[in-house]
């Protein structure tokens, strides 16, 4: 069976890079995208990269196309509020990558994205979804909140130490992304020749990945940590580090440590522990990795992976796999670029 | 049936980007990865990127394994050469992506490469591994010689035109490529200080691919052309521009060059003509796009490619399935990043 | 004497570096920098690095400003033949950096820059402002067109060959800029995910630059080339490289080249002809260099240069200096960075 | 008076730093640059940016130069201390840039240096050279250990906010370095396909500037902090951001923390406390930027500066000033690049 997907937002880099992993997905088909500015136009005639693998026009309005089974919705944040609800009403499964889903409490949603929830009802029922962590739930779910890409990366690198008790409940986690990760709208931060040769932190103790992450390792872990998180814009345009720094309880050596990140993604497909992170062993895939280092009475974990992949549309396709049940690496299943 | 084959320099950047893409292929079955320093080692050990994708160990010597279909020669240039002859011996076919087998004349290699060659024998046979241009040819051939990075750009930018009889055979290269094409070994000039910040000229009229593109569109134009071939380092890691320049033996405009292009590639997988051409959109895949425009008695084309892939070893691949009566595409069928 | 200088639009990348330049000039004094955005700001709120270096506010209008001795024009094109007669009209000497009093023939601009010359009666007596070509001229103007960043880098490296005889008119500048160079105005371009891993040709064959250096090389050589200019924008922040192609027309060997150069540029300050020439060399500073080379019956010569210095606001200094009488390298008098 | 000052090491990025700033400072004549690869070749022919602004060539030995009276030494560390006791012996002034004479504890330079110090005896008369903490004994020094350059911009960062008790002495510090800081070696991490595209952690908890930044704040603040520090490559060429993690005492907002550093800092001429630091504010130029956020019950403080200038020669320089008796700021007074 082949099911039929849309998306929302078929323009911007998150509905760019889901396209690009959707015309190649073996169960599905990629049914519309919709763009206000480009309606009408072949879908290759804006991004040419995908010539000789879909044949789509861009739409207004996603109920324009009948039988979807599953929408993506890539708009910014404040806009998929409005979209879900229809969406869901037509009976159509949704997956959220804007952030409008992912705070459960609506006030923490107008603390950090400025604006009252107007959908408190979907987002009640929608599911996190980090597959390694809420499999189970996102199998089931009708509304995913894909998570954003700092917050899986730091979510992978935090969770499983804040879990095991060997560490406080309190985290330093000082991010670095590449440029992709801010979207494709000219701004002057992103100008090149203001972040081409710096390094820029931005958003201090402000960025709206904060409360997600602690939301999320205390779903996983039990225990809701404070997390101080610094991002920082570097001068490359897929990838993002994760540098968290902890306090150790007890002593523990390295190996203890790293046995905690083995036991929790041992099995995983996307997931890796290694002893050496590196950003381009995992640009262009899903696949993230994790390590980790004991440092006196400090242990610092990192979290490696591709913001537009692992951190947005692949992590989406993971989740949209598991929520049709479909093998949940189906369309991801290939390395990182390795150089 | 699945073949087997194996790669001899398994730990360069040209080995590496062979096993990423013949770990995912359907019809073979990567057997053997040969590495003088990692021999013993398990392939993943060393590259990390391919977790979940192979179980392979290093090998001292390819023939230390049985049975193989077809061998990638990932050496440098000036060791295949010495390969070659022992796996023909056994019945492989090989593909070698070193420079040896390129030039059909002896004399130009040693002119070029600065040494004899040893095997001229194969060489008289070796097929230019251009499918795009020569699909026929490759399709019967036992020992393929993969076209360099910057020739494959130069060739595609330059043949279709140079047939057309629209332009004189005398065609100014301006290469600028990433500098993943110079190899996994540090040198002074890809030290990142040196290169990281700077535009960089280099092997000036001197670099091997300039007699490669004037015999290679010989081939396919049946006009040998004066080549000036001028390479340029950019501070990018993978893609390759080449902006090549003719003097039109009379008038046209752009409509007329661009048809030309269109009647050549109208039909390929992984050659595209495109009003703008961009590496972002080829690179990480096998696709190349090229592009012209006519400038008052002058026309300028731009070939693109990502040089570990169209560039090197996903061309290879194609060669590979060529050779063993596979579909073309197989194992290469995606797009590039796009962003 | 310490003269009373001003800058007219003060907050562009251009302003800026004239300002980092003249804060620290042993003659002048800067009085003035205009910023319709900034007006009554203090100049180094804007600009964090000049702290230190200057008390000054920014002023919405030039004329607020009394007893200017010159004042540096680094608006847009278009906007600079607006301001300079109330100027010259004030008896105040300009140097333009915008283009407009760049080519002689209104006729051209309006061609090349799509709008009417609004002051023909100006841009008749301005002086290009190329101080190693035409020195003598620029010490009595009143009035200077200060020359293209593109245009400086290939003016040195093409003017001296055309000018020798050795060359045939005609040429092909394959130009590659860092993204300063396009201003400080995010455009989707410089956006960096666009730019910041990729090689970009744009304005290809129509770029406001080709008829400048046509232009300025008929002046200096007494023969008008036809040049072929495509401009390529890399992932640098400061630096341009220019790559000039010629035919030769007679046999000549590198050294016969290299002294066409060493011949012209031998007492220079500024300029440089050496082996390498090399971005890193020259970028922070006002220093150019040139290298050239000769392949069979083609030579290529490379210009280098730092676009916001040798290419715009150094070399407006150094015309100033020469324009009021002081030493040609005042303020200007320090190496380019090498690393 | 001029003064007569040598560099051993002059090809090195820190020996090419040293001359680039000493050739035009206009109290000190340069008068030996030591290279054993390069003896008896003009500065210029190596240094090509130099050109017009030295005529010396490399000496095998320092000792070959008569009345010298200051050298800088700009070896690796390890060699440094077999060469400062011969030139002490001669009564010439010495700062070391190589780490040798830093730590002021044998015992630690043998656990962090992997050697025994071999000249304890002038060990503990170095000074260490920071001059916004300790200008009055650089004064009076014969020796100074100019700091390192991650630990330059942690300690600006740090030392303030550690001294004034708002703070617990532990902090984190996550660096970010532009590549130059390892060095002209080719090595694999620095290797730009490596680097390039990448953000690179190294050293985790073991980089020698850890005791460094301890034991500086520890003489500044009055308190020996417990310091954890990981380094991070990105890809630019020049530029150091340290983020330093704090946890308050008690609470405090932004305006409470920035009086200190305002405080600190608010007479010097070339450390500036700013709301935004931003390397390409101070790249090319020997200012640093210091800027802090409160985050709840933690506070950030961010170091910025050019691990060239500021984070080596140019710190080397003002020292030097500091130990002739010269102006603090004479050869440096120049604002960063800005763009």
């Amino acid at each position: 069976m082949t099911y039929r997907v849309g998306i929302i937002g078929g323009t911007g880099y998150t509905g760019s890079e889901l396209s690009r992993i959707l015309c190649r997905h073996p169960d599905v088909e990629l049914t519309a995208l919709t763009s206000r500015n480009n309606a009408g136009k072949s879908v290759v005639s804006v991004h040419t990269f995908l010539q000789g693998y879909t044949d789509l026009k861009f739409t207004a309005k996603i109920d324009e196309t009948p039988d979807l089974d599953l929408v993506f919705v890539a708009t910014p944040y404040g806009v998929a509020m409005n979209e879900v609800p229809a969406l869901r009403e037509r009976g159509i499964k949704c997956i959220d990558l804007s952030g409008d889903y992912r705070l459960k409490d609506p006030a923490l949603y107008t603390k950090w994205y400025g604006k009252e929830h107007t959908d408190p009802e979907h987002l009640a029922e929608a599911v996190y979804g980090l597959p390694e962590f809420f499999r189970g739930k996102i199998r089931g779910a009708d509304l995913v909140a894909n998570p954003g890409c700092y917050a899986t990366s730091a979510i992978l690198a935090c969770a499983p130490l804040l879990k095991s008790g060997l560490v406080y409940p309190d985290v330093i986690v000082d991010g670095k992304s590449g440029t992709s990760g801010a979207g494709m709208v000219p701004t002057p931060r992103l100008h090149h020749p203001t972040c081409g040769a710096s390094v820029i932190p931005y958003s201090v103790g402000k960025h709206r990945h904060t409360p997600e992450i602690e939301m999320a390792v205390d779903m996983f872990a039990g225990t809701r940590p404070k997390v101080v998180f610094v991002p920082h814009l570097v001068p490359i345009v897929r990838g993002i580090l994760s540098s968290c720094y902890f306090r150790l309880k007890d002593e523990a050596d390295d190996e203890t440590v790293a046995a905690v990140f083995r036991q929790v993604y041992g099995k995983e497909k996307f997931v890796h522990y290694v002893s050496e992170p590196s950003i381009r062993a995992v640009v262009g895939s899903n696949h993230a990795q994790v390590g980790s280092k004991v440092i006196g009475d400090r242990a610092v974990a990192f979290g490696v992976l591709d913001n537009l992949v692992k951190g947005a549309a692949g992590q989406a396709v993971q989740n949209m796999n598991l929520m049709l049940g479909l093998d949940e690496g189906a369309g991801l299943d290939y390395p990182g670029m390795g150089v």
